[in-house]
C-alpha cells in the first residue's frame, strides 16, 4: 500500500492512496505515519480499505509532506555503491559506514531547500530510504532483518561538501545536517510491495540526468544493513536508514554544485518522483 | 532551579529539587521536561513554587530517570580538550568537531548499562551536557548563543572503541550508539543558575580516579559551540549536546577498559553525581 501525508507542514494528514491513484483518509484510523503508526496501523488500514470504510478525498492543490513524521534518528551509510566510492576518490568500504543525520532535516518531497549560508558545495544524492517498522536488535542473520522493514521511500541525502569534509575533523554529519537537508517522499510504500534490490534510481538537475543506477548495485543491501546495524545499535519504529547513493553527485567533479535556483528531480522505480527547487540562503 | 523526572523507564514524572533538597511534584504545571516544555515552563515551574503552589513529595526509593525525555537530536563535540586530543593521539581541531549518537541511548543516571555484545573496549566519558531551551539558527554570535540554552546537566558519552575507530570507516557514531550509551542526570539545572566554564567534572571506575579536569579547559567553550553549530544545523529545544570529554578515559591506554561488574561514577560541580553498573551482554 502506498501511504502519503497531506497538508501544511506540522499539520499532515495521512492519506491512503490506492493502485488506482485514488486518495483516502486514513485520519478516522490512525493519528499520524508515526513512530506508533507499525504496531497495528499496516493492518488497520488495509482492513479499513477491505471493507471500504474509508472516504475517498480529493488532495488536488494541497501539500504533499513527508510520508512519515520526525524520525526518532536518521542512519546514513556511506559508500555504499562501488562507482560513488570510486567517484569519492576512497576504496570500498570493508563494512557498512554509519552516521547520523539531524532529524529536524526531514522536509516535504516538493518543498523548497535553502542554499545554506557559506555554502558553495551544496550537492544531492539520491537513496533508496528504508522504514523501521519493528524494532531490530542484535538480530541474529540478514534473513530475519526484511521483517524488520515498515516500508521504503525516497531520500535526498543533502549534503554539504565543505561542511561534510573540511570543517568537522573528517566527521561527515556537519555537513548533512542543514536545515531542510531530507527531502522525503512522495509516498511511503509499505515493504509487502517492494523488492529493495531491483530498483532502478536517478536524479536530474534543471532536466540533465545526474545519477542513473539500480540498488542491485548496493555493497551492501537492505538485509545486511539491518542485520548489521543491530548489533551496535537498537533501531525503533519510525528510524530512517539512508541506504547510500550511487555515482553521479557533485562530489566527482563532472557537474556543478548546486545554486539558487536550480531544480532537483529524484525518481525511483514504484516510489515515486521528488522534485526539490533551491533558494538563495536567506541574508546576513 | 533543579529539575528531576523521577518513576519507572519511560513513565518519569516531572519534579523540582529546591534549595532546601524538598522535592515537589510539577505533573499539575507540566507534562514532562521535553521539547515542549521550554517555551513556558521554566517560568510557570517558578512562579508556582514562589506562590507555594506546589505539593511536597517523597521520592526516596523511586528510580531517578534522565532528567529530560527523549531529545530530537543528541549532538556530540569530539576532541574539545586539549589533553584529551593529546590521549587520542590527534591535534587540537581547529574547528569544533561533531557527531551525533542515537537519541534512544539516553538512560537514566543510576540504571545499570549492558556492556554491547563482541565489545571489548566500551569506555566511559563524564561530559558537560547543554540541554537546548530556544531554537539555535543562523546565530549572529558566541554572545547571542548563551540566551539559547535551557539547562545543563552530566553526561556520559559512552563509547566503544573499536566499534568506533574501527568498524566504520572512520565516522566515528557506531561506537557511540549502542543501548543505553548515554546516560544523563541525575539533575538538569536551569542556565541561570550555572557558570558553564567554570566547572569541576570528574569520573571514577570503581571508586578509582579516572577523569579530574575543568570546563575551562574546553577548547571551545559553550558559547562558541553554540554559535558555531547554528552555522550549520538548526538546533531545537530539547535538543542535547554533549561538550566533549577531558583526559582519562580507557583509550589513553593508561586504564582497562569496562567489563562487566565495573561501576563508574561521575561527577560536575552543582550538577550532582551519576552512578553506572555494567552488566554482561546478554547471551547470543
Amino acid at each position: 500500500m502506498k501511504l502519503l501525508r497531506v497538508g501544511p507542514a506540522g499539520a499532515e494528514r495521512p492519506v491512503l492512496q490506492d493502485r488506482d491513484g485514488k486518495h483516502f483518509d486514513l485520519t478516522p484510523i490512525v493519528a499520524d505515519i508515526d513512530p506508533a503508526f507499525w504496531a497495528q496501523g499496516p493492518a488497520l488500514v488495509g482492513q479499513a480499505h477491505a471493507e471500504g470504510r474509508l472516504a475517498e478525498i480529493d488532495i488536488a492543490g494541497q501539500r504533499i509532506g513527508a510520508p512519515v513524521s520526525r524520525p526518532g534518528s536518521i542512519l546514513c551509510i556511506g559508500l555504499n555503491y562501488a562507482a560513488h566510492a570510486a567517484e569519492s576518490g576512497v576504496a570500498n568500504p570493508a563494512e557498512p559506514v554509519l552516521f547520523y543525520k539531524a532529524a529536524n532535516t526531514v522536509t516535504g518531497p516538493f518543498d523548497d531547500v535553502m542554499i545554506p549560508r557559506a555554502s558553495q558545495k551544496t550537492d544531492w544524492e539520491v537513496e533508496l530510504a528504508i522504514v523501521i517498522g519493528k524494532t531490530a536488535r542484535y538480530l541474529d542473520s540478514p534473513e530475519a532483518a526484511l521483517a524488520c522493514v515498515g516500508g521504503y521511500t525516497i531520500s535526498n541525502d543533502l549534503s554539504e561538501r565543505e561542511f561534510q569534509l573540511e570543517r568537522s575533523g573528517g566527521q561527515w554529519s556537519k555537513g548533512k545536517s542543514c536545515e531542510g537537508f531530507n527531502p522525503l517522499g512522495p509516498w511511503l510504500v509499505t515493504a509487502d510491495e517492494v523488492s529493495p534490490q531491483e530498483l532502478g534510481l536517478r536524479s536530474w538537475v534543471n532536466g540533465e540526468a545526474r545519477q542513473d543506477s539500480s540498488t542491485a548495485d548496493m555493497i551492501f543491501g537492505v538485509a545486511h544493513l539491518i542485520w548489521h546495524l543491530s548489533q551496535f545499535t537498537v533501531l525503533d519504529p519510525g528510524d530512517v536508514i539512508n541506504t547510500g547513493t550511487p555515482e553521479g553527485v557533485g562530489l566527482s567533479g563532472r557537474f556543478p554544485y548546486l545554486k539558487a535556483g536550480d531544480v532537483v528531480e529524484l525518481e525511483i522505480d514504484g516510489l515515486g518522483r521528488q522534485r526539490t527547487v533551491f533558494g538563495a540562503s536567506d541574508a546576513r
